[in-house]
Parts: structure tokens; sequence; C-alpha cells
């Protein structure tokens, strides 16, 4: 099997054998298949796609280059739930601690902030003492005691994942649809999860842009998950505007903090509560999905959502009292108001423009090494179909150093479309694939 | 200028700016940018293509990536002909001392064989001690006195050619039509000529298997001719079976010296002459290219292109008389017939089969480190449209070692193809890009 004549039939549009997609990853991860023959490849798929099988022969391929962790003796449904990326998408820690108070076990295996999109971990290290890199042991015990832990990718799972993400990162073939289901789907089986949940985001603020591909990611997934044994559900919802009203790591702390108190934004209360409800019904702690919904909106509303997330943090060396005094938290020194440029309605934010910015004054990174700045990000005042006043306040940026305020206050005035009548109204959750 | 940003929109279809192609090229050449970058670039130009304008930038950096040689010390017009690659393809030995004998310059700057394709160093290298290793002021003396000389690509010209070529073998990127084009013009136009007649094969036994795709290289690189100023002919020739009947290092110089003396075949002589016709006009040493090719017939008619190809082995260090006796060649000591399974007529030579054939016995080689067998081949006893007996002899294939015949035998047998009918006649010189 020449590692050439592979590249050049996936390069013609030709299926590949179980076996050869096997003899490419398991050539990439022991090195005897160099960088450059992958990229080619990589660059090929890109351009030719895979097929359900092809897709499901690279996820196992990957799951085998790595250790998989063994979750059977804890009792209890095991349900994660994963985003492919948004822009002030704090689901994740409203959702997960909802689930976890209505009965599900969820093993967060969450990732870092990269591009104009945030990460959970980041997120939650924003919080003083929080410790994300708990070994598999300390994980386990906390699934036992708390049933929800977070924790972030180690280098033993899935480790043929990491190595292609990285060279992918550098070859311009992120957005292969394939290879994005792929890598999701290898690190939460290989994680020993019963099903999922998939927040598949479409929309200017998301990988995706176009709700085609979205729905053929998720497509991809849920047959990804049916091949082998594990029940997926995947909502396909809108990133056209950031989720919420913060965008930034500890701004977002603050918002979820509130949401969880049933004091937050109607759309990010909405998503979260369809997600959590979602993980319950996959987990089968009830019959039917509006059951589901039911016990989820109890656990918001008697406050056990917000209780578990606290009882998370002190696990995890954080401390708890954030949640309720925000100054305990990280704080921006500097303020900077956006006002509208004249009178009329907001018809689009471009959430990969206040992603954009709120990365460039140090809520993101460009590259995996950079360091984060957790206090800074961005603030929404309106959101999409808002009338406003000419000089009435858009949003605020919250930074620590001046030095990028000017650039990024231009991407953020960017970021507002203003028209003279009103838009019309968007779907939040568009679709779901199961 | 971020390299991934480049790659991206590359992929995406989009026209690469000059500086941006430049700095592709030189950061490669420089080892600033990784293979793999590279790679993924050149599987997006496979699918995404390139303009007219990048096609010429690349050309551009490759030529600026090392020496070029100035040939207008010599006196005369410097005329190549050079062939995208076939099988059976010796136009070059003829073609070439016909043109010389007629007063063009001509510097050949020729390949090996490689894959099914021969190579023209290596047919010259089956006459005992010619040498194709000549230095750039060997090479000029040479020109200065006889008119011809045949070299191969030195690592001085075009490095990031060479690199770039590697990378391509071993990433299924060859069959590109602009990377084809511009690795073709940029090692034409450093060696200082100043026109040249491309031969650009279709068919089963050329890399362009269909004839849009070799207009399309034709056109491309006449394309760049004119943009940098040089005169370039591209004719598309057939290459659905081999040209004449010789595959096979020694046994196509045997064919050469046959052709010469104007007893070879008819298609390898008229496509010969036609190419030489065009050297000779593209030199303006006519005014019209029909008296070009009246000089060029007279040339082979007396002799002159004989006793040039004669002189020039001799002045490169080979023995001049093997054009006479063949027994002074290399010569292979088994010989296997393959004959018709049944009558009818020939309707097919698979080309790129007999190539294939060839090379498996020894004849080519699969990767550039193989050795090279001279005395093995393959002749043909018959060509499309001939009418044959069942039993009556298709062709012999000559061997030194019986070890891969069996199979080369099967392989030959494949290739042709014997129908009821007589097939349509095909042209063997199909279009003119100039």
């Amino acid at each position: 099997m020449r590692t050439v004549d592979l590249i050049q039939r996936k390069r013609d549009g030709e299926e590949l054998a179980v076996e050869e997609i096997r003899h490419l990853i398991e050539g990439y991860s022991g090195g005897g298949i160099p960088d450059y023959q992958i990229s080619a490849f990589l660059m090929a798929v890109f351009h030719s796609g895979m097929t359900d099988r092809e897709v499901s022969a690279l996820t196992d391929a990957m799951i085998a280059s790595g250790a998989t962790v063994d979750l059977s003796d804890i009792p209890g449904p095991k349900v994660d739930k994963h985003s492919t990326g948004g822009v002030g998408d704090k689901t994740s820690l409203i959702a997960a601690p909802i689930a976890a108070a209505a009965g599900v076990i969820v093993p967060m295996i969450s990732g870092r902030a990269l591009g104009h999109t945030g990460g959970t971990l980041d997120k939650l290290e924003s919080i003083p003492g929080f410790r994300t890199n708990l070994t598999i042991e300390e994980f386990k015990a906390q699934l036992r005691e708390t049933g929800l832990a977070f924790v972030g990718q180690t280098p033993e799972i899935t480790p043929a994942d990491g190595k292609l993400y990285s060279l992918r990162d550098s070859t311009a073939t992120v957005e292969s649809i394939p290879l994005i289901a792929s890598s999701i789907m290898a690190k939460k089986i290989a994680i020993g999860l019963d099903a999922v949940v998939l927040d598949v985001k479409v929309g200017s603020g998301a990988f995706m842009k176009r709700q085609v591909e979205a729905r053929r990611l998720a497509q991809m997934m849920v047959g990804i998950g049916r091949r082998l044994d594990k029940r997926v559900q995947a909502l396909i919802t809108d990133m056209n505007q950031p989720l919420g009203f913060a965008v930034g790591n500890a701004l977002e702390v603050m918002e979820v903090s509130q949401t969880l108190q049933n004091a937050g934004p109607v759309d990010l209360t909405r998503l979260s509560l369809e997600l959590a409800s979602r993980m319950i019904f996959v987990a089968k702690l009830t019959k039917t999905l509006d059951e589901a919904r039911e016990l989820a909106q109890s656990k918001l509303l008697d406050g056990s959502g917000y209780r578990k997330l606290k009882q998370v943090i002190a696990a995890q060396g954080g401390n708890p009292a954030v949640l309720d005094q925000f100054e305990l938290l990280p704080n921006a020194t500097g303020a900077r108001e956006i006002t509208s440029p004249r009178g009329g309605y907001i018809s689009a934010i471009d959430a990969e423009l206040i992603g954009k910015a709120s990365s460039m004054i140090g809520a993101g990174r460009d590259t995996k090494d950079d360091a984060i700045d957790h206090a800074v990000g961005v603030i929404l005042e309106a959101k999409v179909g808002q009338r406003m006043d000419s000089g009435s306040i858009l949003c605020r940026i919250y930074y620590t150093n001046d030095a990028q305020v000017e650039e990024a206050a231009e991407m953020v005035e960017d970021a507002f479309r203003i028209s003279q009548t009103p838009p019309e109204e968007r779907e939040l959750i568009l679709e779901v694939a199961s």
C-alpha cells in the first residue's frame, strides 16, 4: 500500500477502504508517514470529502491511536454536550450543571479559545484557583461524587487527533466537515460516553457559515454515533449574533451565574435549557423529551443547577463565592462605549467580528501558546431587532491594556448593522438531527 | 503575510498576487516554509487551478530561485524541443540533429525515465561512453562547435523546481496543469533559450489523458512564453499507441538511427520532421513554415541529420559507430513473442501498459534511484489499424532477466485490443497552439 496512491485516489474523489484509512492514521501517529503527505491528503479530503464509511473508519483509527477511558464502573448514564464553537457561547457552563442536577453523569471534555471563538476551559480558569488538569483518577472520583467534572483534552486520548489538528491548523484544512466530525466524535467515544448532545453552530460567528454545511456535519456525527452504538442528537443553532450579552472569559462566568439564577438573557437561557433537556433525554432519565424539558426547567428554577456549579467549582479548587461576588473575578481596568452612529434597528451583529475584537484585546488567542487576559471582553447592550437612537450605547469594550483598543473598537463598530426597517425574526434553534 | 492564509485563499479558488507566489517559493527554497504547508498548497492548486498571471509569477519565482545560463555569446538562435513524456518517444534524438544540421543552436536539457515514460538521457546513456553530465563550460563549447548538446537538469538551475517536483511526486500533485507548465517553462527560460517547441502528448500513454487538458497545458505554456518574450509553439500529439515500434533505451537508439537514414516508421518520421520544422521556423531561419519543412526534409534526406547525431555522440564521449553496428549497443539475451489471440484488426495499443511492462523488466524506473537495464524493452510488430491473423506476432519482449517477464507479458497482451472492424483513423498531430 503506497501512501501516494491513497492520496491520489482521495484526490480523485474515490472512496478509500477501512484498512487504507487506518494505514494513513497509524503511519502518521507512528511517524512512518511524513507531515507533508498527510497535509496533501487533508487538502484532498477538504476538496473531495469523505463517505460515511470513511469518516467512521477515520474516527475508529483516531480512537485506536491512544488510550480510552472506561467509565463503566461509575453508575448512571454518561452524557456530554459539545459545541462546534461560537462567540459568547457559555451554554456548557449552564446546561451541564442542570443536567447533572437532574441525575446525568457529565464527563465534560472541553476546549480552549482559538481564533475568534471562546473555550470553556479558559472561562473556568478565570475563576481563581480553578484546576482543569485533573488526573483520570481525580476526574472519575469527582464524577462519582458530583456527577460533573470539567477537564481538557489529555494527550493520551486520541493523540492522532491532536497531531492532525495542529497540521490542519497550519495548512488551511480545519474547515472540512468529515475532519471536524471525526475529530469531535473520536474524543467523545474514547472518553467512554454513552450519548452526546451536539450544538452545531451556523452563521457569521461559526466555522460553518451555511446551514447546508452545518446539516451535513450534524448528520455525519449522528451517523458515526449510530455506527458505534452511541446515542447522538445534534441541534443546529444560529450564530449570526453572539449568544447572550457577554463575550470574554470572566464576563461570561458572570452571565452564567445570572442565567443559573434565572436572570440571564432569553436566548442563552432558552438554548441552555434545550441542551440540558436533550442530555437528560438521551440519558434515558425520562421517557419523553417534554418530560426532560420539565425536569430541566425545574432544576433551573429551584436553583439546583446553580448549586451544582458551585459544588463543581469547589471540587476543582476554585472559590465558589465568585458566582455571587463578581469582584472576586478578574476585572478590567478600562471601558469604552461604542455608540450607534444613527437611529434605526439593529439588523445584524457580526459575531465573528465581535469575537475577533475580543480576542485582539486579550480574551482569546491566535496561536495555542498565546496567553489570555481573563478580565477583558465585550458586553453587548442591545441585540438584533432592537430599536436604537443615534448615539445610544451598542456595547462596551472592557480592557486592561489600551494598545489595541482603537482597532478593536473599529472592528466592533463594523460588526453592527443598523437599518431603517426591523429585521425578520430569526430562529435560534434551526434544526435537530438525531 | 501568513502562509496559511495564502493556502486558504488558493484552496477557496482565489487568485494570489505575484508577491504572494514569490513569498511561497522563496520561503520554500530558503527553508522558511515547511514541506507540509507547500504540499497542502500544491493540492489546493491541483483542485483550484491557477490563472495565467499566477502561473507566470510561479515560473518567474522558480527561475529566480537559482542560476541562469547566458547563451548570448553563442551566435545563432537557441531553440529547444520538449516533450511532456510518452512511450517510444525518441523524437528529440531525431528532430534535434535535423534542426541543428539546418543551423539552429539546440541546447537540449533532457530528462530521465520515470514511471511508464522514457527519458532521453537514459536512451543516450545506452551508448557506451556517452556522458550527459557536461559542465556548463563544456556544454557551451560543444554548442559553439556542433550546434547541439544533450545534458541533464543541473541542480543550480531552478532548484525550487527540483525541490517542488520531489514533493509533488510523493503527494500525488504531479498531474496539475499549472504546476507542469511552470516547471517546464522555468527550466527552458533559465537555460537562456530564445524559443521552444513543445510536444504535448495526449492519450492513454501520456500524463494528459484528455485533449481538453492537453490544450489547456499547451495554451498555458505558450502564454508564459509570450509574457516572457519567448517564441513558443506547442503541438498536441496522439499518445494512444507507442510512437514508432521500439520501446526501451538501446532499442530506441537503433530506431533513431534507422529513422535518420530515412528508413524509420512513418509516424515517428512524420512527427520528428514536423518538430524539426517548427524549431527551424521559430528560430527564424526561414520566412514560412513551409520553407522550414522543406529545409528539414532536405536535412533528413541528405543524411546531414544522421551525421550531426554521430558528431554529437563523438563529442560527448560515445562511440558513433553504434548507429551502424547495433551489436555495439547493449543487447538483450532473451526474447518472448506475444501473439494475437484471434484474427481481427488492432483497434488500440495501450501505450501506458506497454511502457509499464517495459519499465517492469528494467527499461524504466519506479523511483529516481532505480538502476536501468539499457538493453531491454518491447518491439511492436504491428500498429493500430493493422489486420492480424490468429497467432500472428503482435510484439516481442526483449529481456536479460526473466524474473518479471511473465507479468510483463500479460500486461503487454492486455495492451492490445483486437476488434472485428477496422478502427477509425486517428490523427497523429491533433492541434497546434502558438
